[in-house]
């Protein structure tokens, strides 16, 4: 049994050589322009000190909590650049007290009853993949991590209707295994795939691997079942209902704070039989948008359509850097998809772009690039380089100024916070009719030992900017507790009333995820 | 300026002519083998009574407010069966006190205080088309129908963005006739389109245009401006978002509880050139059905697939009534079709459906008849024929025994309720990878008199066998007051809970349309 890091991304022996590891610590110096910066050694277990539990769980829930060292370490905390250098610090002074693993629906129950009981906050943890800061215990409550992976099974197949009813802690791999032998898939891949779990996808809104069209999991979500504090609540299986407001829809993006998702009812796809793919270069970006909005609107629904701009295209391999490059591909169970993309092809040659034949593998050496980033970004931050992303979506109106203001901001704030020598790339994840979900990736000089402090900086200004700008402050890394002061300014204050006396009658007594979306 | 009919369905000068009206009439009594019915004729405005308005408006409010008889007798109920039935009936004896016809959102919010200060009711009012009681007063308070007529322009034009900004009160005509010059369409077509606003289609979400792929209104709201009683909540413009549950959809399905929809930005679609379009006609009804089924899987997204029994095809011309037919359109905007409709051709082929050339043109008469369709139900109830409607969305897994149940429950409850030698008939509205939206449509002799008790009954059994067979009560009618026992069936109860304490917050007074979607 492989063993995950418990302070970072992935498993122990996935890491980066030391030959890479050196490779890219030399490359990066010389792109910054300064001497190569020390390597800061991973946190060893040993190393960590935890602070005691604040409580103790009653006896007839000892068995299913556990106090042990390194799960404790792995839950206090997700998976973003802020969380990795507190773990290089070997800071885990705010763990959960306890990391509850229920088995059973009931074991939840009782496990919120304790913690309604005794004043403990439950936080819902199933990949710990948050970006936003979203599993981490508030600072001043005992917490109990309640950990889903018991909950793994696919429980039921409906192949008529391309369907099954999964477990919430099932994660990607585990649950496409179990489809496998049904000629079923979720087709659900966001970066965090290996390890997010089904319902934690379901409660951040996870994007998938669709560029177009269907791609929230909010889209594939028939049915949920959610035990909250007040009782279970369970929706219909309905391929579609106008019966009122959508029940589903209050559990999506709930962010833990509702809730726990155990089951859902999820559409499923076929396994793709026909694919037809290009990549397609632009000598200028305006180019480049204009042929990816023109596919966005043309109902050709590509299952990719991600453009890349030079720096993105440089750094993950699928360009020079000089060009902008549309990647684009189509796929079906069912038909060949080459009248698609022969439209796509004369879409993008109307707007200058050149498809040189040879490159239609780009799409796989991005992808690959793009499993291998988060393993690479914890390595990175070791090596004292400012490593993050932020993501948006925006109306195409907007796109052009909107994008320059957010470079603009973003390089001024890296300027300020000495990784002016760092640069900012940027990708199109998803991409619809109405307009493009933006995601930009920084990459800079550290200051050791001020880490936070400058990418507090930077990301402050980069959110600042796109909530400026009309930007949403998440397409789909969620609002946790690093988003909240933009999603506070970008939700309508009614509609947060609406939400609080709804969580209130769910959660009465406040303890799922304080502070997560809510103020306590 | 054309006038619409106070009673009923449509203009006054657009109702079926004497020979059409006694065609039908003497093709009904020998399908249904009997006499030809007396035919009561439609209700003259001076033979109607209504009560006076029990309370008075504030002078402040006195010029947005109108006792006129022909304004409240409009306002009394909505378009359904019963709704008709009532008005053949003289009976318009529960009319809004006042019809409110604001002009600004200031004065939507002045009626919204002076509704909770005098403890009146406020029922938002579109087009006036809703047919599960949805718009009309409760029997037992005093009752503003806040008419959003003068809502009714395009504010704004985002080319790039294919959206528009769009006035709550906009009928589809209006709105489309507004679109026009700019290239775009909303193309959202329920068979209610002639009348109802977009405010109302938000309000119910309602089905429209498109029978795969994006189709409920909902996926086309990128915006909305509520006016509440506890004020203002706007949201904002975005393509998509990972941002805690999405506001709008709140108020999608609202159906007047929470607010009055005063503006609402729409995602657009170009008006399509391309067209393709086909007719199956199959013996045997499980093979259109499986032929529906792989076509919505396919990942083809047909803008029509509609599947109509042979009693279906029969009544509206697309069939001789031996067989069942699928029909199947695609369209574009931006290329052609073919290599789509040739696919679905296939499909159909490989489940033993036969295209006979010359028969493209089903799918235009079927929509003719279906545009007909209301105008027609009002003759109808006049010359004693119970006509009515239900719809519902199931899973494929379930559909065919569902099917078999409602028919079943629906036929015993005809027969028991002296309709026994009336008919139902299929559709297919909608088609979701996960299942299908059936649409049932009931004709039979009425018992004179016993109209409203008749239908119940009907509409009783075949709503319980929905409700049990595992649909949903509406897939786009809405619940409204019709519908409310299996609405409360469907819906989780603490989610109706968790929408109740919403909705205290929103409305504080309870003065939006009680008694739909929630008990006062």
């Amino acid at each position: 049994m492989r063993q995950r890091k418990f302070w970072g991304w992935g498993y122990e022996d996935e890491d980066l050589d030391v030959a890479a590891r050196e490779g890219l610590r030399v490359f990066l110096a010389d792109r910054f322009g300064v001497d190569p910066m020390p390597v800061t050694p991973p946190p060893a277990l040993a190393e960590v000190e935890l602070p005691k539990p604040r409580l103790r769980p009653p006896s007839r829930l000892a068995e299913i909590c556990s106090q042990d060292k390194r799960e404790r370490a792995s839950h206090a905390h997700g998976m973003s650049y802020r969380d990795v250098v507190r773990a290089y610090r070997r800071d885990f002074s705010n763990p959960p007290d306890w990391v509850a693993l229920p088995r059973t629906e009931e074991d939840i129950e009782r496990l919120l009853d304790w913690c309604a009981g005794a004043g403990m906050v439950a936080i819902p943890f199933g990949g710990g993949t948050s970006v936003v800061g979203g599993v981490e215990p508030p600072p001043d409550r005992p917490t109990v991590s309640l950990d889903l992976r018991h909950f793994g099974r696919v429980l039921e197949v409906d192949r008529a209707s391309r369907a099954a009813l999964i477990e919430g802690g099932a994660s990607g791999p585990a649950l496409e295994e179990q489809l496998k032998p049904h000629g079923l898939t979720l087709r659900h891949f966001p970066q965090s795939f290996e390890f997010a779990t089904l319902g934690g996808m379901i409660a951040t809104r996870s994007g998938g691997h669709f560029a177009t069209l269907y791609t929230h999991i909010d889209d594939f979500v028939e049915a949920l079942r959610v035990v909250t504090p007040a009782g279970v609540v369970e929706t219909r299986r309905l391929p579609g209902s106008g019966a009122g407001p959508q029940p589903e829809r209050l559990f999506l993006g709930s962010e833990g704070t509702l809730g726990v998702i155990t089951r859902a009812w999820m559409r499923l796809q076929d396994r793709p039989r026909f694919r037809s793919r290009l990549a397609a270069h632009f000598s200028r970006f305006e180019d480049a948008l204009g042929a990816c909005r023109t596919i966005s609107q043309a109902g050709l629904y590509p299952a990719n359509c991600r453009l890349l701009d030079p720096n993105e295209a440089l750094y993950n391999g699928a360009g020079d850097g000089t060009q902008t490059i549309l990647l684009v591909a189509f796929e079906s169970a069912d038909h060949p998809v080459d009248a698609w993309a022969t439209r796509a092809t004369e879409i993008c040659g109307d707007h200058h772009g050149e498809v040189p034949p040879g490159h239609e593998g780009a799409g796989e050496t991005w992808r690959d690039a793009f499993i291998k980033m988060p393993y690479r970004r914890d390595a990175l931050a070791g090596m004292g380089v400012l490593s993050e992303t932020f993501e948006t979506a925006v109306t195409w109106d907007r796109f052009e100024s909107f994008n320059q203001e957010v470079l603009a901001a973003t390089s001024a704030a890296m300027a300020d916070a000495g990784a002016g020598r760092g640069w900012i790339s940027l990708r199109f994840t998803h991409v619809y009719p109405d307009g493009p979900a933006p995601y930009y990736s920084v990459m800079g000089p550290a200051r050791r030992g001020q880490e936070l402090e400058q990418w507090q900086a930077i990301k402050t200004a980069a959110a600042d900017a796109i909530s400026k700008g009309g930007g949403t402050i998440t397409h789909h890394h969620a609002v946790g507790r690093d988003h909240r002061p933009w999603y506070d300014r970008e939700r309508p204050p009614l509609f947060a009333q609406a939400l609080r006396a709804a969580k209130q009658k769910l959660d009465p007594s406040g303890i799922l995820n304080p502070g997560v979306l809510l103020d306590p």
